[in-house]
């Protein structure tokens, strides 16, 4: 499936759509096909590459588990054909009234032949209290 | 203290030697001085602009922990005036020969009138073994 995305928050929106819905196919078309992107799930290791890339979401998307997410922008920075932008992903399961510890993710898009492409999705768990113990004097415990 | 810097290779080489250093002034000297720069630390809140940014790093400089970083480039993306770097950071601490657990980092670099400063520093946990959990089934617990 290829179609033209016109802005990276078009982009952005189909990543979360296609998250929500749990749907592989309409997920890695947001995603630029190269050998060089980059996924890192929350608590994981780097996914490199476009099949390393898939083969996450689809481990992920085995679990069964729908989800709703509310995403509110951080920061974003703009070139002509790379954006960045980090949120905060703030995760309803199905079911749940109110959400999930929150997320913070990075978000970089590049614009390709077919318009702007998910290039790099960087998620790491949040920590809301007592958030300044700092590093590597207090690593997490793994 | 302000200089140029001539690459964004350069301000990543600068970004960890000061953190290995605990300098808080070439630390500061290598973002860029604005109100929307990033930084994420591990587990660890957003902290937005230069301020908050200073402060967090203040509070881990103080710790008194001296460290030594491995930086193994993992991705980059180039544009005119931005570039995307995600690195994985083995920290060895001080007096010690094995490396504690390795972060993902992704470090975006701006082009400023006094050339490449850093705007955003996203790290987080790596997890090696069994990384395949997803999310947020199986969310981290807090």
């Amino acid at each position: 499936m290829s179609y033209d995305i016109s802005t990276p928050e078009e982009a952005e929106q189909a990543f979360y759509q296609a998250f929500e819905l749990a749907d592989i196919r309409a997920m890695m078309s947001v995603w630029a096909p190269s050998h060089d992107i980059i996924c890192i799930h929350p608590m994981s290791n780097i996914q490199l590459g476009i099949q390393a890339v898939e083969e996450g979401w689809k481990q992920i998307f085995a679990s069964g588990q729908k989800m709703h997410f509310e995403v509110i922008l951080q920061q974003e920075t703009v070139c002509e054909t790379l954006v960045s932008r980090t949120v905060q992903e703030n995760i309803y399961l199905h079911g749940e009234s109110r959400p999930r510890p929150p997320m913070l993710a990075t978000n970089v898009y590049r614009l390709t032949d077919d318009g702007w492409r998910m290039i790099l999705h960087h998620a790491s768990p949040a920590v809301l209290a007592n958030s300044s113990r700092g590093r590597p004097a207090n690593p997490p415990v793994h």
